[in-house]
């Protein structure tokens, strides 16, 4: 029997309306804005009405240090929503949107894999509802009016040189890295530097995953430092009158995605920011939307636990007010191999020697997450080639650590390989033993914050931070900055800073190479390594296979 | 009794579920793809499935030359859908999509006015169903694929400074009107010198607006010249295997949008390309649909008769097999005043006098269009100001002219003030005098095409056509472009070059700056006089002001 595609799967699957995937969560037809028969925003005035109910229980997934060999944490995220359904459960997920720009240079992603996808994968990776076009187009009206409001006058004192807001389009264009603008004469205004990122980097598109609603969204947008005047005050979006028209092209793309998987329970898609400059985890209107609707909310969070998990505790759990039940942390023999030495080629021989030497990276990911007060299990997300002894080194490991392991087939059965974990992820929410805390308090200093996440959760001997990041640091703090959570950018291939370091290094240190103030979205970012904020094509960008064929089906995108 | 604003009255519209309004159209539910619950698209398998039915009646809505009195062409052309349905035809409107971006500059136009209005308002001048937003992402893929190709070794051997294939976003933004890109180093390309357009400036616009189906839609876009190579000869879009994927972000984009007007008519409201670099009409696809589904179908074409109407025609018709049935020439008491001299501050006063002097711009247009072998009547878009006495003048003078007027009420009375000219209307169409022909043959060569659109639309004396133009359209007709039609891009406001000559202008010539090959969408430009395909943002842009209030009401907007 040959093995069907991601993309054969998922035009199999079964659809139902949108609107019978809605009432299994009490949403009233009329409160479902239909995009075409199998999408749906959720209207703003019923997330309004559902306000005073209880919420449900939340569980993030969350995953070892991404290897080549794929570790399918979405696709656990969807077994875990379809096994939950099918043990009688109410649940649904909450995951991300995806970014169109990528797709023509590498294949799209599916959402999730084999048995445990969400669909339509097709328009979830092009246009889907239109919100990340909603945010470039928030974005581009500031931009405009920035430079707009320079031209007519400066009423502003911006200091051309200073301009911090950049321009944003949702392509991998690298010739847009960095322009020169406003050329050709008088008429055009004043030429200056810039650039354009990608528009998930977009500080907008962060505001529009943690704002609690319109009049928060608002609020926030106008909070961002778009530029400095010659005194190095900064210039807010406020000061250039922007917000208040950015929030109505933003009110359609806050309201949260409807969709399935391809078992017909709900799920919630919704905002997709950078995972490195930003927290990387779907909206919170999504989630707190979601746990007023059903009872279990798995969701999931960017790269692995270092970042993901501890950007989600910190960052979103802290300004929505989250309190996670439990975690499930993915992992995979092939990546414990690989963790343990073992080249991608040579994957598919038993070896479990290297299976057992690649779980130091799987164990200090189980120790940071117990730091958060949250109930660990450990989820095998099988693949055909593993073997039994194989498996049972990893549950060996985690047992020592205190911890439990569960082998996980929803890639290839959906929600009938995922009933153990379900079964028991169902019982420890229920059991209500999380005690949540996150890793540092608002009130400690920035600093102490990045030193804090840097020993405590990637375990380096110190954070490197010189005398110019600390100045600045201090001077956020005057500004009452200094409450703000730390948004960390490193490589997500290991805790430390280089990412051939895999397992669990020690003896290293986290040098800060640049702080940002996203003001808006409320965090400080420490750049710690190179980040790319506006990708480029490759040589043979995918772009030039995709086609619709004779069917009208589209081929070269998956 | 105080007058309600436009958008007071859209609000206060009682819309029907799409469903409905499609159910009209006998289009079955499931081929509506809803966008909320008053916007769908029309499924591109139900549109295949009419392809064998009869065509409905055409009916163009032309004007005179605008003024800053306003004319009405839209409201003239809802008021007249909403007429003939209401003395019991089947009819349907097709009008343009609007720009997101000017919006944010002055505030955003309605769809029509008063009672003749097309719903909801707000979306249409937002994201409505994305198709804008489809045509950027697609014009931006093709942007990176140029730049990209060149970066991976520049196989088709691009002349750098002769990429002619610009970038576009869907902003007024002066600041990217000319910019540098790919600075700051070997990862970011090759420097050169580009801008950016505002999205409706896009080749691919009048291209989706020309396309009579998929297909069409890849083999065009494959057509566009992107860039020339150092001997001069053109890179096409095909070369660069851009077009493939260009067709599969503008699949949905192709779907015509069905939406209603007040009274609950059906409305398709499909792509809007430029009116003076570019054809100025709705999609070929959204009349086409509309003439399989209803039995009259009025539409309208951009700016005056003198522009609109003949690109209508020589374009739009040419390419698509339309014959147009009638044609309505809208004018207004106002206009034909201004015209005859009188100020804007002065129009309040009756002026007999200044409306007969006024109406040489009129007569001027009936002939025309008489030449174009279509009936003409002249539509009087009634203001509550105009005396009998004016509004008989302008009878007057229409009748003198061979043709006929008649006062339209639809501003102030919707259907009920359309009676007459619907009535009227409906009897030309199904008379079939009309005896379409367009202007000029596919064969007559490139200069001379322009020549008799100068000389026998605009009436000037000849067409200014300098050696190195001639040279440039002589090279386009070796190449195989010969029959392709020309499309002018000059002032909307006179006959002339000039703005300032209003009425029937004599004793001028039509100077030819430059022109530019469309070769995807199919047409010659001929540039006479300044065309601006980047507009900025005045002092103070309507985004200032422009918000949610607490009711979730978007004001500033309108």
């Amino acid at each position: 029997m040959a093995f069907k595609t991601d993309i054969e799967i998922a035009r199999d699957a079964k659809k139902k309306p949108i609107q019978e995937i809605g009432d299994t969560l009490g949403i009233p037809a009329e409160h479902l804005l239909p995009y075409g028969h199998d999408k749906a925003k959720v209207s703003q005035s019923f997330i309004d009405s559902v306000q005073d109910r209880a919420d449900g229980k939340l569980i993030l997934v969350t995953a070892i240090n991404p290897t080549p060999a794929g570790e399918g944490k979405t696709t656990t995220t969807v077994g875990l929503g379809d096994g939950l359904n099918a043990i009688g459960k109410k649940a649904a997920i909450c995951i991300r949107e995806a970014s169109l720009g990528p797709n023509f240079g590498m294949k799209g992603g599916a959402a999730g894999g084999g048995h445990a996808q969400v669909v339509p994968m097709e328009d979830m990776n092009l246009h889907f509802t239109g919100d990340f076009h909603a945010i470039t187009s928030a974005h581009s009206l500031l931009s405009a009016m920035i430079d707009n409001h320079i031209y007519w006058g400066n009423e502003q004192e911006i200091d051309l040189r200073r301009v911090s807001w950049r321009r944003v389009v949702d392509m991998n264009d690298r010739a847009l890295r960095q322009i020169t603008t406003s050329l050709g004469g008088v008429a055009n205004g004043f030429p200056r530097e810039t650039g354009f990122d990608i528009t998930v980097a977009s500080e907008v598109m962060a505001i529009l995953c943690l704002a609690k609603n319109l009049k928060d969204l608002e609020q926030r947008l106008g909070d961002m430092i778009v530029a400095y005047r010659r005194d190095r005050s900064p210039v807010y979006c406020r000061d250039i009158k922007a917000e208040g028209a950015m929030t109505v092209l933003l009110k359609d793309a806050m309201q949260p995605n409807l969709v399935q998987t391809l078992e017909n329970n709900p799920a919630f898609v919704h905002g997709g920011p950078f995972a490195n400059i930003a927290h990387g985890c779907n909206s919170v209107i999504a989630t707190t939307t979601a746990l007023k609707l059903a009872d279990y909310v798995v969701t999931e969070a960017g790269f692995g636990a270092d970042l993901g998990a501890e950007k989600f505790f910190d960052i979103k759990c802290r300004k929505a007010g989250l309190t996670p039940a439990a975690v499930v942390l993915v992992a995979t023999v092939r990546a414990m191999k690989m963790n343990g030495g073992v080249a991608k080629a040579d994957l598919g021989a038993e070896n479990v020697e290297a299976v057992k030497a690649g779980c130091a990276n799987l164990g200090r990911h189980i120790e940071n997450l117990k730091g958060f007060g949250v109930p660990v299990v450990v989820g095998i997300n099988h693949f055909a080639g593993d073997t039994e002894a194989e498996i049972e080194a990893v549950k060996a490991f985690v047992a020592e650590q205190g911890s439990e392991a569960i082998l996980c087939k929803h890639w290839a059965d959906g929600s009938a390989g995922m009933t153990e974990m379900a079964t028991r992820i169902a019982e420890i929410a229920d059991g209500g033993s999380a005690e949540f805390g996150t890793l540092y308090p608002d009130e400690m200093g920035l600093a102490e914050k990045i030193e804090t996440i840097a020993t405590r959760i990637y375990r380096a001997d110190s954070a490197v931070i010189d005398g110019k990041i600390r100045a600045q640091l201090k001077e956020w703090e005057d500004q009452g900055y200094g409450n703000l959570p730390i948004c960390m950018a490193k490589t997500q291939y290991s805790f430390s800073t280089d990412p051939a370091q895999r397992g669990a290094p020690t003896g290293f240190t986290i040098p800060v190479r640049e702080v940002r103030l996203s003001a808006g979205a409320g965090f400080i970012v420490a750049i710690c390594g190179e980040i790319m904020t506006m990708p480029g094509l490759p040589r043979q960008p995918a772009a030039e296979t995709i086609r619709l064929n004779d069917e009208g089906l589209i081929e070269g995108l998956f």
